[in-house]
């Protein structure tokens, strides 16, 4: 029998979605599993983007052009612009989801056993994609006390090696929440200048910023137009996950070539995601002060409860939707799997996503759940009610096992 | 300045896209451009998928599981059940087209500098997948004279070598029409047992037969579970593309396993394509005797046109609606460029893709062009007229180089 590849066993298995099984089962056994894993917002799909998948007119569902329609490039480069940041729709690369953006743009910079930079804890699927163009990704950690901030710049300066091509940051970051202020890109700024290397940003957060901060985008550094890509999505800003339509922003004309090959391998992206997500880019201050206020809303409830429970913590996150909690026990992945097998309150249960996973330094984080403040804040609060019971009764276990 | 990787360099142009720009210029000048280089059909999408989309009522749009909707594997699985192929639902995962199927399939199954052999001409993104996973493209000539059939099995055992861990295929075959015999099946079966490698089909054509011939599936192979990885696609059986929805199928659990990691990291594909496509299952031998018997119209008409073209060679395709046909020329890629930049004939040209890009073996097929029988017999009978009239013109323009 013909083995799997190195490369497929070596992928890892998503912090996110590896313990959707055990919630499977809990959910047969009628528990309410509250998803606290999965940045899957709750928030309705904008009405623009079902009208006008109700009011097609079109015979053949085509092929688009292999970097995107170009009414839709259109529309989002005038968003850009709308919001301080001049790009053209020729800047534009339209992706499957910012996942596919990622992935081809690492691979259009960088090659095998090429090193790539990221603060950890990181999103997971960096680690996915590196892995799946055998990139080396060299984690710099940064720590739950000092609220994730960038680490110092001597950090970046100790890991950077002859095969770095490029740093990767994700501003407002998943998974802590974590806002980069314009001071740290400038720092970054001097380093990618420095040791000649990209600087990657994924930015498909910016617009969930709360306490009043302001975004500072990767694209608005002097003298970086040949270092940075960003990278974006219509996922979040929209509530539109289902869609995949993500894309690669860029000045740098090489890369983009690139990156179009790999496209045109692929053909194209979806036409349907952007024929209805170009819709979305109408909208106005009014939609994105809402869904502002709300999640605001939700994280302040978030992470009040969470400090209250005794031995967890949780800084205070300054924009997108997460937030990673140190937890009274040892090995989180163990716990997140006995609250969806073993543990209920009140006939539910919550899911987290183990930190572990969005580390790639072995062992770091064990303590940690990375959490998605993506429901109500009705439901946040006896989600993190259950959490708290959880705790408790998984103390005692521990504590059973430990006199067995 | 950052430099581009080298696998980015070394990533293929698609030939089928690659001469875009010529296209939309001979446009902008008011040429009509026949599209023959491009395998994107002119059919309507049935009306049940555009239905299923102006009555959707969902208010979010999620993700969806990273293997694919449960109930679009359900309905996928009774279409294969039917046609008489026993597959379960779990054999399959659901994929951004054909496109990433193939790709997560070569990164599961074969690491970097491991070898696939493909007979060729072979479709041209297969050479893009595999450099993007560094994997070596071990090509196997096929010949225009014995109408691209599949080569001796000796071939085959000349080009194994320790590295070797699969051979793909395309049946029917595109570029070429070729439709693989039983018989030939089972010889790449016992070559594959024998070698231990895993058999790559790609059946996306597997409906479009003509003369009344009939497909054998690799799936029902005997003995084949472990070894075959079979891939699909919604975008030709149904003229829907745009949709990007695919699969692989097969009953090797590792591998979808292997896989499975590589779909989680891109979090799942695209949703709407799915929930529209899956209505698709439900049409019956009415659609599918509709669309092969306007397939085998038009490709009666081309291959009849074109053989009477003084200089023109092209097989009898037995399916698909590709052919390969070698011209009267020394390179078609300059010739196709012509045909766009420099040639118009009652106010229209024909864009074609040079098989040199369907060719691993430099220099191979740089007489031939492939031809994607995808307008009615109207419009592909004015095309090829075009086309005769170009060979004329540029046989002159060609002689006129020589002498000055």
């Amino acid at each position: 029998m013909p083995s799997v590849s190195k490369k497929g066993i070596a992928m890892p298995e998503s912090p996110i979605r590896k313990l959707v099984p055990y919630a499977d089962v809990a959910k047969k056994k009628g528990v309410k599993v509250y998803h606290l894993n999965i940045g899957q917002p709750d928030l309705e799909t904008p009405k623009q983007f079902w009208d006008k998948l109700k009011n097609l007119d079109i015979k053949t569902l085509e092929y688009c052009p292999s970097n995107g329609i170009a009414s839709y490039r259109d529309k989002f480069a005038g968003y850009y612009n709308r919001i301080g940041i001049p790009v053209h729709a020729s800047d534009f690369m339209i992706t499957e989801g910012a996942s596919e953006a990622l992935s081809f743009a690492m691979m259009s910079c960088l090659d095998e056993e090429d090193e790539i930079i990221i603060p950890e804890p990181m999103y997971a699927n960096y680690i996915g994609f590196a892995t799946a163009g055998n990139i080396k990704v060299k984690p710099i950690p940064t720590s739950l006390e000092n609220g994730f901030a960038l680490p110092p710049i001597e950090d970046f300066e100790k890991a950077i090696t002859l095969k770095t091509k490029a740093i990767l940051i994700c501003n407002p970051n998943n998974p802590t929440g974590y806002l980069y202020s314009k001071e740290e890109l400038l720092t970054l700024r001097n380093i990618c200048l420095r040791h000649d290397l990209y600087l990657f940003v994924d930015e498909v957060y910016r617009e969930f910023l709360y306490g009043g901060k302001t975004f500072f985008s990767a694209l608005n550094l002097d003298g970086m137009d040949k270092n940075v890509i960003v990278f974006d999505s219509i996922s979040k800003r929209f509530s539109a996950c289902g869609a995949r339509i993500g894309a690669i922003v860029t000045r740098n004309k090489e890369v983009l070539a690139a990156a179009l090959k790999f496209g045109q391998a692929r053909l194209s992206p979806n036409s349907l995601g952007q024929i209805a997500g170009e819709e979305l880019f109408d909208l106005g201050k009014d939609y994105y002060q809402g869904i502002i206020a709300e999640y605001q809303k939700r994280r302040d409830v978030m992470v009040k409860l969470l400090n209250e429970i005794p031995g967890v913590s949780c800084p205070n996150p300054g924009g997108a939707f997460y937030a990673v909690a140190a937890l009274p026990v040892k090995d989180s992945d163990h716990f997140c799997q006995w609250m969806l097998e073993h543990f209920s309150y009140e006939g539910a249960t919550v899911m987290m996503a183990p930190a572990s996973g969005f580390y790639s330094t072995g062992n770091s984080g064990k303590n940690q759940v990375r959490i998605a403040y993506v429901l109500n804040s009705e439901d946040l609060t006896a989600a993190i009610k259950c959490l708290e019971m959880g705790l408790k009764e998984y103390a005692k276990v521990v504590v059973r096992e430990l006199v067995n």
